[in-house]
């Protein structure tokens, strides 16, 4: 154990791949447009798939075009123990997110092959295809890819599924092979920047996910009566913008109410006719809620469910509520956790444990193996603009984490 | 003034004028659009002008495009008793709208003629241009248009408001020849149909106007911070669309607490950048507010200032509030008010007081001479629609209280 802990990956090495990769999609303003099944994703994938070719694995892509690399264990017929993340961007992405989980997982396999090291375990580093729009790649391996609804997914190059997985390398109809289970994944450990402020803030180098919150969205369609702003009375109107304020308070309350600090959000809202001298006759708008407990989302939703109703009748308005989306939690698995606290204090690397509440690959992987996750702190909490950055030491640490608790995990899983 | 007060119209000539002119600009859903300042309120100003010469009228066209009618009196140099009313409409509009005040005004002189009378000051029936955007022809016989901002006035047809005047015989570099006094109109009454659902609410056949209301816009513009959805806690939010649905409510509120009834809404309003997994970063919207009584409007805005200042605080948000229009409100003069009462009592109809949420004409013509202001019910209070709806008897009445107060105030202002 002593000599394994010792093991340190090449911090050089690794950010100057972060750099090289990040050419590929830059836009004049510094920010990086790199979307899945573009040119510049595929680029980017050749590039990778150089790379893991170069520190002795070996390639196979899935049917979800997932790109994966597996760098043999000293007994080939144990799970593998896996890692990875993204490189898709969001139109204006940073060099960082999804990125620093992919080439640590590189570095981590150059050092090991380096020290002439193969654990007992085959590592797997996984390259997830668009993470950032439809999670078609993490969905797959999870088994949860919706096989029977392509057109429920819609890559942001205006394509088909079916056509932009060939692009890649996959295929729409083989895509139930590409599904993993617990038999050939011991376990899985992604390396992500958090995206958030919460270890900036608190001045901790490394965040121990407990889990990624789970999501539900709602679709609120609020019908009064478009009348005469100057002849209607205050008592008789039926004002779907007074109803749907109350609705946008109304979801701020019940977040802050709950004590496992959930998140909720009307980030989208429309007014129709929206003219500055007529009542609103109706209002669109969403909700987002997130947290990391089931119970928590649905006793939200009843809450909401409960103050639309008294909305609705206070304001003489009708309110639909439709479903949009229902992710569940996924939670941390212990072991994980713990081997990634233990590398920490092995390391020096001060930590803390927090929730993700942004979805991640592992939010799919976790369904079906040991899960965990990985944070950096991001500068400011920014992400998906240029303005996103981890130091070149931050992005060490965190691959030198992820090395070491792969380390610790080939002991954990053999036992 | 036994004789006089018999005096009645022919309410069947009136509604068949009506149905004439509802011909002109007629949409395939019923609705009219006869915008102003086109080719349909060109064809309709030439039939209203040729009724007014068969009613022994004379005709003039200001500078504003205003075409004028005059039914001398006994004496001609008498100051004028005015009525009329505007023809032109909404993109989708109704066939009583304005036009019922023009006819009125027509078939009160046409009674006159028929009964050999002429009273003591030339009666004008005055077809005012473009009510329902600029309000350009009511404006200028006022002394109050912008003659130096031709660029304020954006007529309907896109065109600019000079090219606009000359279609229809007016003139802008002339337009402050229009300005008229209480020195040449002694008065000026209103027929109009409510807009509104008053009269028809309390069975009322007539509704004396005590004034028209004034109104106030502001532009706000909240500026929070867009961030994520997913990984901003609720305490750090700054959140534009909480705070504008605090503002939202704040307008309803303020309205409500007030006495007088005014009107306060918010009518338009948009969110950036609109997305369903983003915090909204900054909202614009326009508050429209309305009452009879200047106090009452400068209350309610101080009042909104405060909760402005206290909802940007307590949300982290800046609001910025620019003024976008100020009308000031317009009183019915007295003595109308109290002839339009006579009138009602002797023919035997209902009637009420009410003030007028809507604008009209009259508003303009009340800052220079003694206004009033006659409505008869519109249906279900649907206006600016096909669904406009006055009975003929209703329009009727309507037109006798006009023909009946022009006599009684042809006695007062004698005197």
């Amino acid at each position: 154990m002593t000599v394994l802990s010792k093991l340190m990956i090449n911090g050089d090495r690794l950010n100057d791949s972060i750099n090289r990769l990040a050419r590929i999609g830059k836009q004049p303003s510094g920010s990086i447009c790199r979307l899945a099944f573009t040119p510049e994703d595929l680029q980017a994938r050749y590039l990778v798939q150089q790379w893991m070719i170069e520190a002795g694995m070996t390639v196979r892509i899935d049917a979800a075009g997932n790109l994966i690399g597996t760098y043999a264990g000293q007994n080939q017929d144990a799970p593998a123990l896996a890692t990875g993340s993204h490189i898709d961007t969001v139109p204006s992405g940073g060099k960082f997110d999804g990125v620093l989980g992919v080439l640590s997982g590189i570095e981590v396999v150059r050092t090991l092959r380096e020290a002439n090291l193969h654990l007992h375990h085959p590592i797997e580093v996984i390259v997830f295809t668009d993470e950032e729009s439809t999670m078609i790649g993490c969905q797959a391996i999870a088994g949860t890819a919706l096989l029977n609804s392509p057109e429920r997914y819609q890559p942001k190059t205006g394509e088909s599924i079916q056509t932009c997985l060939e692009t890649i390398g996959g295929n729409w109809e083989q895509l139930a092979t590409a599904a993993r289970s617990r038999a050939d994944l011991a376990a899985f450990v992604e390396l992500h920047v958090e995206q958030g402020a919460v270890l900036e803030n608190t001045a901790k180098d490394v965040g121990i996910v407990e889990g990624l919150v789970g999501m539900r969205r709602k679709a609120i369609a609020i019908t009064g009566e478009a009348n005469h702003a100057g002849t209607t009375p205050m008592d008789i109107r039926q004002d779907a913008l007074v109803a749907a304020a109350q609705v946008v308070l109304a979801v701020r309350n019940i977040a802050r109410a709950q004590p496992s600090q959930p998140v909720a959000t009307v980030g989208y809202l429309t007014v129709s006719p929206n003219a500055v001298n007529i009542v609103p006759g109706r209002v669109e708008l969403a909700v987002d809620i997130r947290d990391l407990s089931k119970d928590c989302l649905d006793e939200m939703l009843n809450q909401l469910e409960h103050e639309v109703e008294a909305i609705a009748s206070d304001t003489q308005t009708e309110i639909e509520v439709t479903p949009l989306l229902c992710v569940e939690p996924t939670l941390a698995a212990p072991p994980v956790q713990t081997a990634i606290e233990r590398v920490c204090r092995q390391l020096g690397l001060s930590f803390c444990h927090l929730p993700s509440r942004a979805g991640h690959d592992s939010l799919e992987m976790g369904r079906i193996t040991d899960m965990g996750m990985i944070f950096v702190p991001s500068q400011a909490g920014v992400s998906h603009s240029e303005g996103e950055y981890t130091s070149p030491q931050q992005c060490t640490h965190g691959a030198n984490v992820l090395l070491n608790t792969l380390l610790e995990l080939d002991q954990i899983y053999q036992a």
